[in-house]
């Protein structure tokens, strides 16, 4: 059978399951990245389950989100990420060498394999030929520990790109029209394929651009084929042995079918608050701007700084516009210096900000009040800038730098000059000074990890009973966001890698009294909550249901769950629950105490759960629908727990 | 007589009190500067004040302390900075310009001139043949008004500088050595002036390291004089027309003699964590570092920078060393990428930060707990670097280089290759891209400020009443400290421009109820405070004394007074009584009313101030010791009236 390039890096790498759309299939994974925001709980999660030496052919903890440091907390969580890296043999990429995505792209990508991180943008190496996607922090620990992913086989959307890009439009403008044509939903359940001849004008880089990208349009992953621009592409960074051929068979076909003419494209812009919302730059031309933001892993390429440089070379740009440069690596950096790029951008007045993600995720940058920003960054969500009620604009480097010269949103076709030409440079600095080698096991072995006042282990965790006398200590009602549940912003990330601390903030605003109550019933057997439909919706921070479980929450009984909390209850060993009557809501209150017996054999054997009201003696029925693996991790208390155990087995 | 350069500069702007150590002086002020931090208060007494246009010659807004924008309210200041510089005649230094110091000195300062800034590193420019000085923000306001600087003559104490420095010892070692003989409180009441052979090898960059830690020495400024190293400066910033020549007369004397021998010194480093704490770098030779920071305003020049780059070119720093470069202009790190410089920092592993102060000041760049930091920043103060247990070293870029090599604090004598030559550009880049003139008065006039929903203007305040009945509302202890009054940090300080808000934490921590009992006083005739000895003690933040004020604060009486607070007080109007006999204290209480009579007649004369318990009838006697000037300034309310009041007698 003729196979496209999805369906080859999926084959190669099925453990379980059928290729079929919709069926569950598991995937071995040969790379893992994670980033300081997210990587420091998976560090601490790696140490729970007692993980010895990464299982994976390349693991790669990045430092580019909170570079900040301010205060000690920012530097203390990177001094113990390095240690982890070194204990568990991983790459550590240190703060200042850059953004995760470009960098693991030029240093550790190899076409053919799979990549799994704890960020979002993870799906941007596609752009090298590989299966990449973005997944939880548990998941990408698991998958360290050498555990594969499990996924819905998605539909694989083929792409044809035809034609070749005009003067001023570029990468940024093909995914700008796929998110115009497609919107943020359209990628939900798909991998997005990109072929055809439109292929040979776009480097790839370029191809990083378009594959960031999919994120936004909620695709699964972006693939790109390996092809002579890879391979171009890793001889420039000393690694050509790296590279192997990869293209779809001359007649594979595609679940969906989509066509990108490129010499009909124009430049585009996505308007606030959502990325879809795009529109031709010149519906909106002539509305002021306060920034002009060139950077970020959405646009993080040599070529999207350089071209930004040329044209503002020799002019200024408009008095009272924040022309900022977030440049996305060390290495990208050095070689805009050395091409004399960064001069001409320091010399029409550009702000040079240190390497990593900056403001592209309100680290910094943050546009004034009411004032309109022009980013080249992939999102535009409301308030992600930092600044609550923002204006943000997302375009291509050549419109956001002819913008920061106008002062307003310019259409770059109308520029009086000719579209400037620029070349990657002939022998591109490539070091690899700031990304430190995983260590060899024997060495790895003995380090131990360095933990500031704000990083503390995540405490042993027991089994689920088999019988259980707990009191409701909650009863919540519809709709239950995981932000009221745990919420984010700058009180409480703070303590994300400290879960005693972190979990001082539970269901705060909810009611305050849950925490000193609940830490009561963690000395005993612990609580149960009460709650209505769409219980945990919103972020999937994993945090909102590992912090209840350490103050002792057991079970979780409602009409019925969002989708990744319920996974992440599961993950926590939490036992989720729905009424198998809706209306026994009403029979539960707080304080009400419930019993429940033989309550592991009746989720070993896949039974619904009998539990009795003690004060009334209502016998209440619920369902689980947990899958035979869930039953494992829910009975073993939690995927830590788990892996543990298998770590144990396959060790010895 | 013969006058060395203080005395010629002093003789040139006194407008009241002869020229002897201890006497009242005041100076006219040519230019100003302020800075982002303390610059928004100032413009919003400017504003309250009435002021239509700037008096001084040339007077600078800057931003460079607030660069981070996490959110609007950094961002915002700067459009209200930048509103207010427009409409009051300044020039505007945009984020991203650079570090107040250098900037000033490139493309303002002028020989022979006075300058007055709202940041206590003022003095650098005293490196122009400037009498350059750090004041309060509400001194820096009357000045741009055109009011005087009142200020106890000095003694002058006289450096004489001989011999040439030696390979690897530069300019800071030579004023770490000043702090290695005469400490932190050593240049109290003097101005510092620099003088002899020894000053031939030092560039005005170099003369800027040395002036600008005077501040470390308690110094009211310190002086070099304009010679042809100035001549030279001033020439390749294309401005040689701005010269003149400034030196003391062959006889001059001084009223302090010291002397230093460059040729004898050694590379110095102020251990933590106080300036003054020097020892020869070779003592501590071997200390594990965690971080090496090149920048700020205490070695801001092109030198300082290019000659870390020369140490480190095609060399690696250690692994786990944090190297942190902070440009602290625009301009310079312009020069130091067209020469290269910043492509051997960047190769040897270093991280690029934005020009401006940054981690000099807490803004980023924090180092871990417990590890060691290294540093060519002016202070180590406990805490000043974000980490709260922080441990700082402040040494010359020579040293702080070699040791990023090294990976400990290394004598940089010990290397095993020769002492790299710099050259300062040939051709420098000079521009004003990101320093806006100001606007020609008519336009300025024009001018709306530019208020974000955290910018509020000072509300108008009344004169003091001629009969008050008055409640004390707070009764307080010995050793009241303004933060005790109104703490910093990172709950309070993002409301420093904006009375209302930054009000309602005065007091949280001696009396929480204080707030809302002022908030009722100050709807009617207001309130006193009771306190003991030295009230107000610690920073001198002016807030301390504004937002008592705000709320309805007429008087204080207490056993006496902390000089700075007292002075505060007077300036925002507030009347500071000192018990005649303190055995007073003891009858008053909280909510002890009282009742003063013919009040503002009492002080005008300068009588003792009577008062009466009204409750027990008891009458009690206190004093004031205020100046005629400061009697005036009471009875309008404050200084912003006493000042709109002669703008408003001037302009008619």
């Amino acid at each position: 059978m003729a196979l496209n390039v999805t369906q080859k890096l999926i084959k190669d790498h099925l453990v379980s399951g059928k290729m079929e759309p919709g069926e569950e299939i598991g995937l071995q994974i040969d790379q893992t990245l994670t980033q300081d925001a997210t990587g420091t709980m998976v560090m601490l999660e790696l140490e729970a389950m007692g993980l010895d030496y990464a299982k994976t052919e390349a693991s790669a903890q990045y430092v580019d989100h909170n570079l900040i440091q301010e205060d000690n907390k920012n530097p203390d969580d990177h001094l113990f990420l390095e240690s982890s890296a070194q204990r568990f043999g991983l790459h550590f990429s240190r703060p200042g060498n850059g953004v995760s995505h470009p960098v693991h792209m030029q240093r550790l990508a190899i076409p053919g394999k799979t990549l799994l991180g704890s960020d979002s943008h993870t799906c941007a190496n596609g752009c090298m030929g590989m299966l990449a996607m973005g997944a939880g922090g548990i998941d990408v620990a698991m998958a360290i520990t050498g555990e594969p992913i499990y996924i819905k086989m998605p539909d694989v959307m083929g792409v044809k790109l035809t034609g070749k890009l005009p003067d001023w439009v570029s990468a940024k403008d093909v995914i700008l029209e796929m998110l115009r044509r497609h919107d943020v939903k359209g990628g939900v359940g798909k991998i997005i394929e990109y072929y055809g001849p439109g292929l040979d004008d776009l480097s790839v880089m370029d191809r990083h651009v378009i594959a960031n990208m999919g994120a936004e349009l909620g695709a699964t992953a972006t693939v790109f084929p390996s092809d002579n621009e890879v391979k171009h592409f890793l001889s420039m960074q000393d690694r050509a042995d790296d590279w192997i051929e990869l293209t779809a068979d001359g007649d594979a076909d595609y679940d969906i079918h989509e066509e990108i003419n490129l010499s009909q494209l124009e430049p585009l812009v996505a308007k606030p608050s959502s990325p879809g919302n795009v529109v031709p730059v010149r519906e909106i031309a002539g509305t002021p701007i306060y920034q002009s933001y060139i950077g970020s892993s959405a646009n993080p390429g040599f070529r999207d700084f350089a071209i930004a440089a040329e044209i503002v070379k020799n002019r200024n740009i408009t008095n009272g516009v924040s022309f900022d440069i977030n440049p996305t690596s060390r290495q990208m950096l050095t070689n805009l210096v050395k091409e004399m790029h960064i001069a001409s951008l320091l010399q029409s007045g550009a702000r040079l900000h240190q390497a990593g993600c900056n403001g592209c995720i309100g680290m910094g940058q943050a546009p004034a009040t009411g004032r309109n920003s022009l980013r080249t960054t992939p999102r535009n969500f409301p308030g992600r800038s930092g600044t609550k009620e923002d204006s943000v604009f997302l375009s291509s480097p050549e419109t956001a730098a002819v913008s920061a010269l106008t002062g307003t949103i310019t259409d770059p076709r109308t520029m009086d000059f000719a579209y400037p030409k620029v070349n990657d440079p002939a022998e591109p600095s490539v070091d690899d000074r700031l990304l430190e080698k995983p260590l060899p096991k024997e060495e790895a072995q003995k380090v131990e990890l360095v933990k500031g006042p704000n990083i503390a282990s995540i405490p042993s965790m027991d089994e689920l009973p088999d019988e259980l006398d707990i009191p409701v200590l909650l009863k919540v009602r519809d709709n239950i966001s995981t932000d009221e549940i745990l919420a984010g912003g700058a009180r409480v990330l703070p303590y994300r890698s400290n879960l005693p601390e972190i979990s001082k903030f539970t269901y705060e605003n909810v009611d305050p009294s849950y925490v000193d109550r609940a830490m009561v019933t963690k000395e005993k057997s612990g609580h149960a909550i009460v709650g209505g439909f769409n219980y945990g919706q919103g972020s999937s921070r994993e945090h909102a249901a590992l912090a209840p479980r350490y103050l002792g929450l057991r079970v979780v009984i409602v009409k019925d769950f969002a989708r990744i909390h319920w996974q992440n209850l599961v993950n926590f060993g939490v036992l989720p629950l729905k009424f198998a009557n809706e209306d026994d809501y009403e029979k539960l209150e707080s304080e009400t105490v419930l019993h429940f017996e033989n309550l592991r054999s009746q989720v070993k054997n896949n039974d619904r759960i009998k539990l009795t009201v003690v004060d009334s003696g209502d016998e209440i029925t619920a369902e689980h629908n947990l899958s035979e693996r869930q039953r494992e991790v829910v009975l073993r208390g939690g995927l830590i727990n788990w892996i543990k155990e298998r770590q144990q087995n396959t060790t010895s």
